[in-house]
């Protein structure tokens, strides 16, 4: 390539990814059973796409209709306050590229790590920083709540309060649908993260909102360009985000899972230090050890490199699931 | 916002958006005839996706299989020079934000208006230039192949030596596939965008990639961060990508429609001035007053403000279409 094109970043590692387990453990028993995400085990019940969806472009009023519903679901003013992209992902990636001038970014974490590698990437200078009052006079605030993989919560006014005059907050709230907290309305300076696939168990289709004043929403959706997001994704968006009733089943059917799950780590010497009602972080006497032996039955969680006595667990999507989890968390 | 994130610029008309012909022409009938993309109008027929897609993550396995399948019916020597994404559209717009310092960038027009317009957002000085000689000396030289909508090809040798030495060409084959050229190897300095949705007739799934040196793909797939393509684009993708019987069967039908279309333009005292197997371009004596015509029977065809006197036409999908068609252009 040209000189004008600058050197690629090594990928961060993620959960999900099955086949780095069966690398790891290639005698384990098949079907691997993942609980290496926050994703809910126990989807959103979609009928078949129309073709319509498939095969056509999806329309503007197509997206208006998932935008009106997706703020409707989020507690935002209006469809102006809403992008929607394939993911929050690529929402991380874009924020940091909005802002043209070098700015101190404060991260709160340890949290999600694309966060302050999109805004490295961006080229601005990122601090991760342990709380709040860490970020204090930050130019950008990003802080995930509940937080990801220990379940702390941030205040929308909190992180207004932590960022400079004139700067941005951002409150990823990915994995805050099924939890109960007050939704966070976008305002003047905060832009707010929210994930369809997590909440709904459709993580394949792609879906992710920002919630932000109208004049950030149009910078968004200028860098995605049109059609960012697919036909199935919006047919889902559109006939999931409405159904209030499914999504509080599923806070209390999940709340139970939690709560069952919290007591299998318990039985087994674990120290749950957070989580959410999609996922349970806990310490554990010899975490490395466990996540072998629970890799060597065909299960596998998520660990963090960085702080290797911590296991993160996603919920068990059926009976057959809970009990070979069962038989390691004993 | 914060004063320091810019100001949103104007979307650009597109076809599809049958919203827009419906308020155009409010008594038309229903159904209304989509002519107005160059989506082929009869698609790869897909069995229903599987739970898996919808529900998990897209794996990098999944991700690799579908860049694998991608450079074998491309053309590319393998995965590493295939970035995948949801639609060629996303790419267009994060190219022009790979190359930091500010570059003369010489598109070829008139044509798809989104190249000019993201290269402007990315800070660049674009010039719409009239052919490749036009182009001679810019740092990166954008044309389509066969171009939208005159049907012009260009050749990849020719948009490497129009550009200057350590620059870049962006050759958007988006409309190739069904087309008896060769396909386009990526190379030092060249980048090619291949359009899965409009062959495939598969555009709401959105899917689209570049073909590039492995550094380049590498930023791109940076840029556009892990999951960036959804579920059931990577299993449509992996399913209809390697299916050359299909492709050859589809190139010779949408040709034989093609042919068919150009007819009807012809009976009507338009003149073809260009196209591919996937649309016609035409110029009318009075192509306003065709367009209304057409609006009022519910066929949508595609206008350019800038150029009064020509009509595009995409393929129509059935018989019925063909025959409203037929009773407008006689």
């Amino acid at each position: 390539m040209g000189s004008g094109v600058e050197e690629g970043p090594e990928a961060i590692p993620h959960g999900g990814d099955l086949g780095a387990a069966r690398r790891l453990f290639p005698a384990a028993p098949e079907p691997w059973i993942d609980l290496s995400t926050g994703i809910n085990p126990v989807p959103y019940p979609l009928p078949p796409f129309e073709a319509s969806a498939l095969h056509r472009l999806p329309s503007p009023d197509d997206l208006a209709r998932l935008k009106t519903a997706a703020a409707e679901a989020y507690g935002a003013p209006d469809a102006d306050h809403v992008a929607a992209a394939p993911g929050t992902q690529i929402l991380i990636e874009i924020l940091p590229r909005l802002i043209a001038r070098e700015t101190r970014v404060a991260v709160v974490g340890p949290t999600y790590a694309e966060h302050a590698a999109a805004w490295t990437r961006g080229g601005h200078a990122v601090e991760v920083v342990p709380d709040l009052a860490g970020a204090e006079g930050a130019g950008v605030v990003v802080a995930v709540s509940p937080n990801n993989p220990d379940g702390r919560l941030f205040a929308p006014h909190e992180l207004r309060r932590a960022v400079a005059p004139g700067g941005l907050a951002v409150l990823d709230q990915a994995f805050a649908d099924l939890e109960a907290i007050e939704p966070a309305a976008p305002g003047p300076g905060l832009v707010v993260l929210r994930s369809f696939g997590k909440t709904f168990g459709l993580a394949g289709l792609r879906l992710g909102f920002a919630l932000a004043e109208p004049a950030l929403v149009a910078r968004l959706e200028a860098a995605l360009g049109p059609w960012a997001v697919s036909g199935p994704a919006i047919a889902a968006g559109c006939r999931a985000l409405p159904d209030a009733d499914w999504r509080r089943a599923a806070a209390a059917a999940r709340g139970h899972d939690a709560a069952r799950l919290d007591r299998m780590i318990l039985r087994s010497c674990g120290r749950v230090i957070g989580g959410t009602v999609l996922f349970r972080t806990a310490v554990f006497g010899d975490a490395p050890g466990l996540f072998r032996r629970l890799g060597e039955a065909g299960l596998y969680v998520r660990r963090f490199p960085e702080r290797p006595d911590e296991l993160r667990f996603g919920l068990p999507p059926d009976k057959a699931a809970w009990c070979r989890l069962s038989r390691i968390l004993k």
